[in-house]
């Protein structure tokens, strides 16, 4: 009976009380609970010790599935912070980009993807003679690109272990891949898109991915070239959030300004969302997701440090936000909502890489520092560089995921990370007497910023040259909800531009 | 000091330290945590065995606990897609019946429906002579129809196994009974819909949950009658939402559609939700909550297949979601979003039940085939049934449940599920050389669909001729809202019709 | 290796079977994996009791870990309730004091209310010639006022419990601070609003949190003054809602009424809000989070009450949803929603305190009364004290508050709280026989009434004599939203009342 075995592994003594007759009462504590008859039921024929090895293992499958859920619920953040920071009349188009790339993604990751970036670390690598891969955790010695086990999940795949690391990994890989649908919003044609979002899933971000989480070169600065412990991205400043913000950057550069952005003069107007209460809710669901994201990182609750990296991102996100707000106030006169908004999500795209490395007070730094540098770059991007960022995705995760795997080469205090990367000793920043470190995080974020600037360049340019990815100007001033979604957002409460001019889309 | 002695339970080494005086720092990793003085003050007087045994039902705890609350937040999900997806006169109607029915099914499952669905499988059958049941848990030998203990959680259910037994049953429960909210939706009178409510939490949902998981004699249809492991639905592709699905057939069948759905010669008219992007987040809520909703019914995290059924269902509703908008995209020219968010929710209820029992690819296959079944279901219901359901709840839950049910006969691969409704060996479907299997479990969808469209038609039925389960044709043309529930929706932005009138409601 | 020793950690035996070559196939069921290898990656040199002791600690992090996260979430909740309940021209200054409250109380609680809440229950008592504190969660013999260590989480506070419990401690901080965000609503300035938020998380709320959760004197009424087990509030009745809607009653009386709210012979005007479906989104997510504030208040997963004490949550929520809205459905003909929604959140802040220390029944009766009581306070509030609160926070949370805490004292049934706060046997209310633990119960919410109100109308007073607390009337009449934060909640939807006139705000 293993539905009702499993109701008995959870509830061995209840059902052997009940069953002993009405006489006996239930245990409203659990105070009676008869542990031994728990153990005979999960571990009968097990020693002690692989009994309590076992427990180790379900406390950080627990762990790991609840986390790796809570990611994927930011989907639905960035689904609200994008539809509210735009125009009702594209909302349907702008929220539908959100929630598809989800479905792209995982697809495009479960067939490609994972094994690019987990199945060992060899890829072209393995061409120069080194030692073939036999294993998806395996680390070569040399230099690894890509993986080349794991494909479409199957095989030796098909294993609780790697499932579990899919799980947690798909969702990072589909936090990428929004970022950019934001800076993309109200103007990329559909079927664009979602070759945007197959390319991604399968190349740009695993390749990447493989180089700092896959066992890849980056990772192997320090054991190779004595870089102290090679680059670190505790949860993704870069490997996330940077690639996806850079990748917005060149794909809004391609792409183009909406209409109606800019002046002749290059002047820029503002073009305010249109669901500012939608728009919080999706950045209070991001920041519940990103403890997730930071503390789940650890991909092990039986390693406390979870406390320390989930505090962190608290105070980084609180500290982010305060100071964006006062920053904006100070400029312009009123505490803006979105530019609060960005500042949080500013201050947790920082910390992400340090905060597992930091003590309280520089969480509180390094995030005060993102919310100023959110500010500084939203107007940057627009007054400088003339590009049109309808939700400030770029500053948001391209800058500061820039600048959250070089703070934790100033910060790192030297407290954790112990054997990170195979390198002895803990983790420290310039600050703490390693410049080296710093070295290496420089050395990454260069090398992520030129891969994703190429490579997302490379994509958007070759794929506008054949397929074209903007809708007509027509449609774009018209709203994209009908040509492109064939439905309303707001149906009977927004009048659609082509029902007012009595047109056909 | 038990509330210093809770943190104690957690913490005790860092009092120890905090005590010992100024002069003992922190420890920022836990590196220094003493653990045998937390086993002292946990288990002081236990043995190891009973100890880790302890850890265990701990572990299992937190995990049903928590999935449990996942599954919850559910209704939140069902709520916003239900609203979304409907008119914005009506949305204060729409979304309060989402509300409140938890409430009324919380109230019924725990004053009757639990004891029905879980205080043993006798019932009926134990008036034949069978032993009388004596426990909770205890399956009789027979034939099973309803249980009859646990009333009210009261007596012997005081009891922190059975309160937890029923906190993640209950969600299941109310997931069902706010199903066919959205297929009634804009047209039911309020007061009929509460007593709806009391009855599928009471009487409809646990009678054929008690003959799936109560124990009851779909179950034993293996053991009884040797059809290999009898009736499998691992997580309630029909006993939650093909039993919901149906309801809604029914009812929407005898409330009739709305006015203005069908012309005179049957054709019918779109009639347009008034929130895609409300839609789109219930959905996400809705796929957030399914983790919970399957990986959560193992019951045990000590059952390590969890995170197979994590990812399953992760993989089913990417390629559910994918299927329906490119089939409705080809059909009509458009990746309809509505659709689109049907088919993910199709891919899930279709994964629900085989989660457990099949590899990743099958998850895919599955998935897809339930994206592809939602929009043909939909066009069906609507084009040959002549049925208006406002939501796609009937093609959603009802057809998708059972195809679930049914792709688990046909697909399970003999990896999982060894012992199974006390059968022994591991599931396997008909591809991999088990057709009783498979008919196992088309007696169990055949059962479903006939118990589910009966006795919901004949309450429905029923209560129509009592009280009248319809609002007045004045009241649905000028919008429920008002004259229901005595508020706007959208007070100031949406005028009322009434208001607009000059009428009173 | 750390970052791939940590999936060593998870997955040792997977690594170690794929490790072996591909002759070895995956483990899809988990069972063949071996846990004495994770037990030796983990614990090699510890001994049997400090690895169960390791794993307890672990199962005990991630709950408070994950239900602390879910807290935080509730701030989610609260916005979209109190946007929903509130008029259009407003909503982005609602949104915004529900998100920004969130970011001043994290930092404010981490400078300084942390360490006077949790940093020993000395503080002026101390003065006295009492024994110096010297650890952070000493008990001191005598009576304590506030705590003294622990400021900025730095020194010794740089550690993993410390940290853990500041996690779950701040987000019932928070709850608190942003619940007169609803009552203060559509008339409060900015600025003022900022500086109330830093008074309330460095003195109002964790002076009054040390004296009942930091082992202050309330704490001791039991030990030092032989009132049973002293005042006890399982999970904040008063701690968190009666301080918050207290605080609520007096900034509301001080603020004054929003224009249009009462007439010239004081009969009150509805001022109905304008989004129901996101207050009762809002009102789900505070359901969703209120099982980890409630069941989390264990502070440990090893404690199995929490199945007893999430139910008792789930079933007084349902219940003082109904009694609500049958109550008003009963008095004015409809269910009116925001009363049911309120009803809800009324029987969670009864049950609060009382959840882990009364059966079933106990809670619905509690939280059926809650639910009417909410009606009548709000009846009360608006009728007789003539003071305009736009949410109904002052009922729901300051009046159910104070229930919450004596209904503790009424019906706490002995099955739980052995020991708590160093007093010896269960917890027992009035009908169980314990008079004494009421009267502990009834001095506790007196002093809470007494001491909220005092202080915080004092800090209203000096507050509004110094910078003045509202906004101007023209800014008021026209909507905050562009006055206040630059920015319209719905621009392109709802049309500035400056831009219809044609004036700059």
């Amino acid at each position: 009976m293993k539905r009702e075995m499993s109701i008995l592994a959870i509830l061995t003594l209840i059902i052997l009380a009940f069953n002993a007759g009405v006489a006996l009462a239930g245990d409203p504590t659990g105070a009676n609970l008869d542990g031994k008859a728990t153990y005979e039921s999960l571990y009968a024929n097990q020693s002690l010790k692989e009994a309590v090895g076992r427990n180790a293992l379900a406390i950080n499958f627990v762990w790991v599935l609840l986390v790796g859920v809570l990611i994927l619920f930011m989907q639905a953040g960035f689904a609200m912070v994008e539809v509210g920071f735009t125009r009702a009349l594209n909302a349907a188009h702008v929220v539908m980009t959100n929630f598809v790339i989800f479905s792209i993604g995982v697809l495009g990751f479960w067939a490609v993807g994972f094994a690019l970036m987990f199945g060992g670390a060899g890829g072209l690598a393995s061409l120069g003679g080194l030692d073939p891969l036999n294993g998806l955790f395996e680390i070569v010695k040399g230099w690894g690109i890509f993986g080349t086990k794991g494909f479409f999940l199957s095989g030796d795949a098909y294993d609780v272990g790697v499932f579990l690391l899919f799980l947690f990994q798909v969702v990072f890989m589909d936090t990428m891949a929004t970022i950019p649908t934001g800076a993309l919003a109200e103007r990329w044609k559909w079927a664009a898109f979602c070759i945007y979002g197959l390319f991604v899933s399968t190349i740009l971000y695993p390749i990447f991915g493989n180089w700092v989480w896959g066992g890849g070169w980056l990772a192997k600065l320090g054991s190779n070239l004595g870089l102290s412990h090679g680059y670190i991205d505790f949860a993704g400043s870069s490997v996330v959030h940077a690639v996806g913000g850079l990748t917005a950057l060149t794909g809004a550069y391609i792409l183009g300004s909406r209409i109606g952005k800019f002046n002749k003069d290059g002047s820029p107007n503002a073009m305010p969302g249109h669901n500012i209460p939608l728009a919080i809710l999706g950045t209070f669901i991001l920041l519940f997701g990103w403890f997730g994201f930071n503390a789940g990182s650890t991909l092990a609750a039986t390693d406390l440090r979870i406390s320390v990296v989930a505090v962190n991102t608290m105070l980084a996100s609180a500290a982010g936000s305060l100071a964006a707000m006062l920053l904006v106030w100070g400029l312009f006169g009123k505490p803006d909502p979105s530019m609060t908004a960005n500042g949080m999500l500013a201050g947790l795209v920082a910390i992400t890489a340090p905060c597992a490395f930091v003590p309280a007070w520089t969480a509180v730094l390094i995030g005060a520092i993102g919310g100023l540098l959110v500010v500084g770059g939203v107007l940057f991007v627009e007054h400088k560089l003339k590009i049109d960022d309808p939700v400030g995705a770029i500053s948001v995760h391209g800058f500061n995921g820039l600048w959250g795997v070089i703070s934790l080469g100033i910060f790192a205090d030297g407290t954790y990370g112990t054997g990170w990367n195979g390198v002895d000793g803990a983790v420290r920043g310039f600050l703490f007497g390693d410049a080296s470190q710093l070295a290496a995080q420089l050395i990454g974020a260069g090398v992520c910023l030129v891969y994703t600037l190429s490579l997302s360049y490379l994509f958007f340019k070759v794929q506008d040259k054949i397929m074209g990815i903007r809708v007509s100007e027509r449609q774009e001033l018209l709203g994209l909800d009908i040509p492109e979604m064939g439905s309303l957002a707001y149906h009977g409460l927004v009048t659609s531009k082509f029902e007012s001019r009595g047109e056909a889309a």
